[in-house]
Protein backbone atom coordinates (compact mmCIF):
# COMPACT_ATOMS: atom_id res chain seq x y z
CA UNK A 1 0.00 0.00 0.00
CA UNK A 2 1.29 3.50 -0.70
CA UNK A 3 -0.20 6.05 1.53
CA UNK A 4 0.95 9.65 0.48
CA UNK A 5 -0.27 13.38 1.78
CA UNK A 6 -0.47 16.06 -0.50
CA UNK A 7 1.11 19.20 2.08
CA UNK A 8 4.04 16.97 2.29
CA UNK A 9 4.43 16.45 -1.11
CA UNK A 10 4.20 20.24 -2.11
CA UNK A 11 7.89 21.02 -1.30
CA UNK A 12 9.17 18.49 -2.95
CA UNK A 13 10.53 17.45 -6.54
CA UNK A 14 6.91 15.61 -7.01
CA UNK A 15 5.04 19.17 -7.41
CA UNK A 16 5.88 20.68 -11.11
CA UNK A 17 5.32 24.09 -11.62
CA UNK A 18 4.42 26.06 -15.10
CA UNK A 19 2.86 29.01 -16.24
CA UNK A 20 0.04 29.71 -13.50
CA UNK A 21 -0.65 26.01 -12.37
CA UNK A 22 1.00 23.75 -9.94
CA UNK A 23 0.81 19.80 -10.24
CA UNK A 24 1.60 17.88 -7.30
CA UNK A 25 1.86 14.38 -8.55
CA UNK A 26 0.22 11.49 -5.92
CA UNK A 27 1.17 8.49 -8.10
CA UNK A 28 3.13 8.41 -11.48
CA UNK A 29 3.90 5.34 -13.63
CA UNK A 30 6.69 3.89 -11.93
CA UNK A 31 3.85 3.17 -8.97
CA UNK A 32 2.50 0.99 -11.48
CA UNK A 33 -0.81 1.38 -11.02
CA UNK A 34 -2.10 1.83 -14.88
CA UNK A 35 -2.45 5.50 -14.23
CA UNK A 36 -1.43 8.52 -12.74
CA UNK A 37 -2.90 10.61 -10.16
CA UNK A 38 -2.28 14.96 -9.53
CA UNK A 39 -4.36 17.56 -7.43
CA UNK A 40 -3.55 20.32 -9.57
CA UNK A 41 -3.91 23.49 -8.68
CA UNK A 42 -4.75 26.76 -11.29
CA UNK A 43 -4.37 30.23 -10.14
CA UNK A 44 -7.12 32.55 -10.20
CA UNK A 45 -7.43 34.43 -13.61
CA UNK A 46 -5.10 32.04 -15.20
CA UNK A 47 -6.01 30.56 -18.98
CA UNK A 48 -5.03 27.75 -19.85
CA UNK A 49 -4.75 25.62 -23.48
CA UNK A 50 -4.11 21.68 -23.53
CA UNK A 51 -4.29 19.15 -25.79
CA UNK A 52 -3.55 15.54 -24.68
CA UNK A 53 -2.95 13.85 -27.77
CA UNK A 54 -1.44 10.39 -26.52
CA UNK A 55 -3.35 10.12 -22.99
CA UNK A 56 -6.85 10.47 -21.86
CA UNK A 57 -7.22 12.73 -18.93
CA UNK A 58 -10.45 13.17 -16.40
CA UNK A 59 -10.25 15.97 -14.29
CA UNK A 60 -12.54 16.97 -11.03
CA UNK A 61 -13.20 20.44 -9.72
CA UNK A 62 -12.75 19.98 -5.58
CA UNK A 63 -12.78 23.52 -5.14
CA UNK A 64 -12.95 26.91 -7.15
CA UNK A 65 -14.98 28.47 -9.94
CA UNK A 66 -13.63 28.40 -13.85
CA UNK A 67 -14.94 27.49 -17.18
CA UNK A 68 -13.79 24.98 -20.16
CA UNK A 69 -14.51 25.43 -23.24
CA UNK A 70 -13.98 22.55 -25.45
CA UNK A 71 -11.85 24.15 -28.84
CA UNK A 72 -13.03 21.25 -31.22
CA UNK A 73 -16.97 22.09 -30.46
CA UNK A 74 -16.78 25.83 -29.17
CA UNK A 75 -18.97 24.79 -26.40
CA UNK A 76 -18.64 26.02 -22.72
CA UNK A 77 -18.82 24.49 -19.72
CA UNK A 78 -19.01 26.11 -15.99
CA UNK A 79 -16.86 24.55 -13.48
CA UNK A 80 -17.79 24.18 -9.60
CA UNK A 81 -16.85 21.91 -7.53
CA UNK A 82 -18.52 18.71 -7.90
CA UNK A 83 -18.16 18.84 -11.81
CA UNK A 84 -16.33 16.42 -14.13
CA UNK A 85 -14.71 16.78 -16.95
CA UNK A 86 -12.74 14.07 -19.38
CA UNK A 87 -11.11 14.51 -22.35
CA UNK A 88 -12.37 10.46 -23.93
CA UNK A 89 -11.51 12.08 -27.47
CA UNK A 90 -8.74 13.67 -26.67
CA UNK A 91 -10.25 17.14 -26.78
CA UNK A 92 -8.48 20.00 -27.45
CA UNK A 93 -9.53 22.42 -25.17
CA UNK A 94 -9.19 25.74 -22.63
CA UNK A 95 -9.50 25.83 -19.42
CA UNK A 96 -10.04 28.96 -17.12
CA UNK A 97 -10.03 29.77 -13.39
CA UNK A 98 -12.22 32.69 -12.74
CA UNK A 99 -11.22 31.67 -9.24
CA UNK A 100 -8.06 29.50 -7.64
CA UNK A 101 -8.89 26.02 -9.20
CA UNK A 102 -8.02 22.68 -7.02
CA UNK A 103 -8.45 19.47 -9.30
CA UNK A 104 -7.96 16.26 -9.28
CA UNK A 105 -6.80 14.73 -12.31
CA UNK A 106 -6.31 10.79 -13.63
CA UNK A 107 -3.98 9.73 -16.95
CA UNK A 108 -4.11 6.85 -18.51
CA UNK A 109 -1.43 5.91 -19.68
CA UNK A 110 0.21 7.75 -16.44
CA UNK A 111 2.20 10.26 -16.75
CA UNK A 112 5.92 9.63 -15.95
CA UNK A 113 6.89 12.77 -14.16
CA UNK A 114 9.35 13.68 -16.56
CA UNK A 115 6.90 15.31 -19.23
CA UNK A 116 6.84 18.93 -20.15
CA UNK A 117 4.04 20.73 -21.91
CA UNK A 118 4.76 20.77 -25.82
CA UNK A 119 4.19 24.16 -28.43
CA UNK A 120 0.52 22.06 -29.04
CA UNK A 121 -0.26 22.18 -25.43
CA UNK A 122 0.07 18.15 -25.36
CA UNK A 123 2.57 15.64 -23.97
CA UNK A 124 5.07 13.46 -25.55
CA UNK A 125 3.38 9.72 -26.27
CA UNK A 126 4.15 7.23 -23.54
CA UNK A 127 7.10 4.78 -24.40
CA UNK B 1 -15.78 15.56 -24.06
CA UNK B 2 -17.73 14.11 -21.28
CA UNK B 3 -18.59 16.61 -18.41
CA UNK B 4 -20.84 15.35 -15.78
CA UNK B 5 -21.84 16.78 -12.31
CA UNK B 6 -21.67 15.19 -9.06
CA UNK B 7 -24.58 16.99 -8.00
CA UNK B 8 -26.74 15.77 -10.84
CA UNK B 9 -25.78 12.17 -10.64
CA UNK B 10 -26.78 11.85 -6.91
CA UNK B 11 -30.41 11.09 -7.76
CA UNK B 12 -29.59 8.76 -10.85
CA UNK B 13 -28.43 5.03 -10.65
CA UNK B 14 -25.21 6.04 -10.82
CA UNK B 15 -24.41 6.75 -7.52
CA UNK B 16 -24.68 2.98 -5.98
CA UNK B 17 -25.18 2.86 -2.11
CA UNK B 18 -24.56 -0.12 0.22
CA UNK B 19 -24.20 -0.71 3.82
CA UNK B 20 -23.05 2.53 5.34
CA UNK B 21 -21.58 4.04 1.67
CA UNK B 22 -22.28 5.51 -1.16
CA UNK B 23 -20.47 5.57 -4.46
CA UNK B 24 -21.00 7.67 -7.45
CA UNK B 25 -20.13 6.64 -10.67
CA UNK B 26 -18.37 9.96 -12.75
CA UNK B 27 -17.06 7.59 -14.95
CA UNK B 28 -17.36 3.80 -16.10
CA UNK B 29 -15.88 1.34 -18.38
CA UNK B 30 -18.16 2.42 -20.98
CA UNK B 31 -16.47 5.74 -21.18
CA UNK B 32 -13.42 3.76 -22.36
CA UNK B 33 -11.33 6.16 -20.71
CA UNK B 34 -9.33 2.85 -19.44
CA UNK B 35 -9.99 3.47 -15.90
CA UNK B 36 -13.11 4.53 -13.49
CA UNK B 37 -13.58 7.60 -11.29
CA UNK B 38 -16.02 7.30 -7.88
CA UNK B 39 -16.89 9.63 -6.04
CA UNK B 40 -17.44 7.31 -2.97
CA UNK B 41 -19.01 8.90 0.58
CA UNK B 42 -18.61 6.99 4.04
CA UNK B 43 -20.84 7.52 6.70
CA UNK B 44 -19.27 8.68 10.18
CA UNK B 45 -18.57 5.98 12.37
CA UNK B 46 -18.63 3.46 9.89
CA UNK B 47 -15.74 1.22 9.24
CA UNK B 48 -15.47 -1.24 5.73
CA UNK B 49 -13.18 -4.05 5.06
CA UNK B 50 -11.80 -4.17 1.60
CA UNK B 51 -9.83 -6.64 -1.14
CA UNK B 52 -9.57 -5.46 -4.84
CA UNK B 53 -7.62 -8.78 -5.42
CA UNK B 54 -8.65 -8.05 -9.24
CA UNK B 55 -8.38 -3.75 -9.59
CA UNK B 56 -5.74 -1.58 -8.57
CA UNK B 57 -7.36 1.60 -6.33
CA UNK B 58 -6.27 4.48 -5.42
CA UNK B 59 -7.95 7.18 -3.01
CA UNK B 60 -7.53 10.68 -2.12
CA UNK B 61 -9.41 12.02 0.93
CA UNK B 62 -11.03 15.69 -0.03
CA UNK B 63 -12.63 15.90 3.35
CA UNK B 64 -13.29 14.05 6.68
CA UNK B 65 -10.98 12.42 8.82
CA UNK B 66 -10.67 8.38 9.56
CA UNK B 67 -7.99 5.80 9.36
CA UNK B 68 -7.08 2.71 7.15
CA UNK B 69 -5.31 -0.59 8.32
CA UNK B 70 -3.50 -2.72 6.00
CA UNK B 71 -4.57 -5.81 6.91
CA UNK B 72 -1.02 -7.32 5.53
CA UNK B 73 1.22 -5.73 7.63
CA UNK B 74 -0.79 -4.32 10.02
CA UNK B 75 -0.32 -0.80 9.98
CA UNK B 76 -2.57 1.88 10.66
CA UNK B 77 -2.13 5.29 8.76
CA UNK B 78 -4.36 8.38 9.60
CA UNK B 79 -6.74 9.85 6.35
CA UNK B 80 -7.02 13.24 6.19
CA UNK B 81 -7.93 15.56 3.30
CA UNK B 82 -4.81 15.85 1.15
CA UNK B 83 -4.11 12.02 2.04
CA UNK B 84 -4.14 9.54 -0.74
CA UNK B 85 -3.47 5.51 -0.58
CA UNK B 86 -3.18 3.47 -3.31
CA UNK B 87 -3.52 -0.51 -3.03
CA UNK B 88 -1.04 -1.47 -5.16
CA UNK B 89 -0.41 -4.82 -4.32
CA UNK B 90 -4.47 -5.63 -3.94
CA UNK B 91 -4.06 -4.92 -0.44
CA UNK B 92 -7.19 -6.12 1.86
CA UNK B 93 -7.40 -3.21 3.99
CA UNK B 94 -10.15 -1.97 6.50
CA UNK B 95 -11.00 2.01 6.23
CA UNK B 96 -12.71 3.56 8.84
CA UNK B 97 -14.41 6.64 8.66
CA UNK B 98 -14.17 8.95 12.50
CA UNK B 99 -15.76 11.49 10.65
CA UNK B 100 -17.72 11.65 7.29
CA UNK B 101 -15.11 10.72 4.38
CA UNK B 102 -15.43 12.49 0.98
CA UNK B 103 -13.00 10.38 -1.45
CA UNK B 104 -12.24 10.18 -4.99
CA UNK B 105 -11.42 7.01 -6.37
CA UNK B 106 -9.84 5.39 -9.46
CA UNK B 107 -10.01 2.21 -10.52
CA UNK B 108 -7.88 0.16 -12.67
CA UNK B 109 -9.53 -2.10 -14.49
CA UNK B 110 -12.50 0.30 -14.75
CA UNK B 111 -15.41 -0.55 -13.06
CA UNK B 112 -18.73 -1.38 -14.98
CA UNK B 113 -20.77 -0.33 -12.83
CA UNK B 114 -22.60 -3.83 -12.11
CA UNK B 115 -20.48 -5.13 -9.49
CA UNK B 116 -21.12 -6.11 -6.07
CA UNK B 117 -18.54 -6.71 -3.26
CA UNK B 118 -18.02 -10.37 -2.57
CA UNK B 119 -18.35 -12.12 0.21
CA UNK B 120 -14.40 -11.78 0.67
CA UNK B 121 -14.71 -7.95 0.03
CA UNK B 122 -13.45 -8.17 -3.38
CA UNK B 123 -15.28 -7.04 -6.99
CA UNK B 124 -15.01 -9.79 -9.82
CA UNK B 125 -12.37 -9.40 -12.30
CA UNK B 126 -13.57 -7.47 -15.49
CA UNK B 127 -13.88 -9.74 -18.65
Amino acid sequence: MIVRDLNELMNTDRAVSDKQWTSVRMLLADDEMGFSFHITILQAGSEHTFHYKHHFESVYCISGKGSITDLGTGETHQIRPGVMYALNLHDQHTLRAEEELVMACCFNPPVTGTEVHREDGSYAPAD
